[in-house]
């Protein structure tokens, strides 16, 4: 394995392997991998002849109240981890190397963005888009992959991607969970005795709407009603928002049909909890 | 050649062409082929193993006062020129192929465009830049040739390409001039007999400039006046601009020294003329 940190070696060696015929799976990170990271690498390395992890923690997706500095950063760890599920080269570029100068074209995410977490964290979903368009570029890659845990990011990849026709495929990656259902994240530590044994009821809840709405409901209302009622008697927590829109376009709908994401997101007492479910009805 | 009107189809082809080892030169362009265009095919095809020409009329580059619908077209004899140049594929989609629904992420241009032609024409680069992401993805060239007689066109994508690490070599080509040094134009058809005589001179104003620069002039100021100066004396055009910037930035400069460009704009009684030169003091 491979750790590169300059973008003219990173292209050079992407057009080599290319020119090898070789295809390259990417799994673009900040860093600090979990699980949920492993599963992308994992799946990226049967799928593709070459695997790239990129380790950049993104100035420009942090807004004026994220701290970019207290980011948590290991990368020795991440080494040991990214070699050990069999990545090929990571790419490990600094600030400057990504944003040497005042940049003179802007991205903007205009849709998918003002719903679910997107809300909370404007400009937010433009960093992403802008880094991402830099380290596509740069790798080059057939496929692309991104875990569904933060299904709206993957709204944003996929209009991103369509739009500017990017020759890459989006791979999104299911959600990683423990036994009892509740996602994988690294934030479930910080989660009460008390608080991790309700933490299950999320998923439970996401599961028991889709149920309903297998058998037939088509009400987003009675749904939201149901789902609220659910999370509120078996929880703790304080629930931030639910939500059904269409996916990947993130609007709003009156009847439950065609593709559906329903995505929570729950404060408990030191760890706000998201999970999501998408499918089509 | 090949006539291709589909993104996906295009997109496989050069997928193709790129893993057997060949290299690609792209000449983007909105038809109605002239010499300028078919001075780009030449050049690309001395440097390159495939020469792919786009012809689309970009409908996001008009401004609401310019006449998208009135933009001459004539694909039969663009056809038959591209052929001749030695074009290998022609990339010809429709508006519904290139724009198919409302778009999720927006581009645009912040830097190099309030200046010079960029001044009138709001929005045009916003419009050039995302046309030109989209066909930097279906194309994936190695090499992209651009007219220096658009210089303001060229540093925008200059600023695109670098700002997003698009792995493709910027290639400038000189104008191409009349015997006299009048830059060709579709456009200088439309002079009088009398301006056709004059119109040399705004040639002659940017090299007796540069003469004066390169003798020892470091003030924008003077040679603004001198040209302006000679513009009035030797033609009856009208100076819609003369400036001088850092080139490609298009940055205000006090003392004329590193890379510049004095561009200019004249008005002629039915025909707007530009020219420009850039080199490093």
């Amino acid at each position: 394995m491979k750790v590169i940190s300059k973008i003219s070696q990173m292209q050079a060696i992407m057009k080599q392997e290319r020119m090898n015929g070789r295809t390259i799976g990417f799994v673009p990170t900040m860093g600090y991998l979990h699980e949920g990271h492993l599963t992308l690498l994992q799946r990226a390395r049967q799928e593709n002849d070459i695997v790239v992890l990129s380790i950049f923690v993104n100035p420009t997706q942090f807004g004026p109240n994220e701290d970019f500095d207290a980011y948590p950063r290991n990368f020795e760890r991440d080494e040991q981890l990214a070699k050990k599920a069999g990545a090929d080269y990571v790419f490990y570029p600094d600030v400057e190397e990504m944003y040497p100068r005042k940049m003179s074209v802007a991205v903007t995410v205009t849709e998918r963005v003002n719903v679910l977490c997107g809300k909370q964290r404007e400009g937010h979903f433009d960093g992403v888009a802008t880094v991402l368009i830099k380290l596509f570029h740069i790798v080059t890659p057939d496929r692309a992959y991104f875990g569904m845990k933060d299904a709206q990011q993957v709204a944003v990849v996929d209009g991103l991607v369509h739009d500017y026709n990017f020759p890459i495929e989006l791979v999104p990656v299911e959600t990683v969970r423990e036994k009892d259902g509740l996602a994988k994240s690294s934030r479930n530590v910080y989660l009460t005795e008390t608080e991790r044994e309700e933490a299950p009821a999320l998923y439970k809840s996401l599961k028991l709407a889709k149920e309903r709405i297998d058998s037939g409901e088509r009400n987003p209302e009675a749904i939201l009603s149901f789902m609220k009622d659910y999370i509120q008697t078996h929880t703790s927590g304080i629930i931030d928002y639910i939500e059904i829109y269409s996916y990947p376009e993130l609007k709003e709908i009156d009847t439950l049909e065609g593709r559906i994401i329903i995505a929570l997101a729950v404060k408990f007492s030191k760890a706000r909890l998201i999970d999501n479910m998408t499918w089509t009805v």
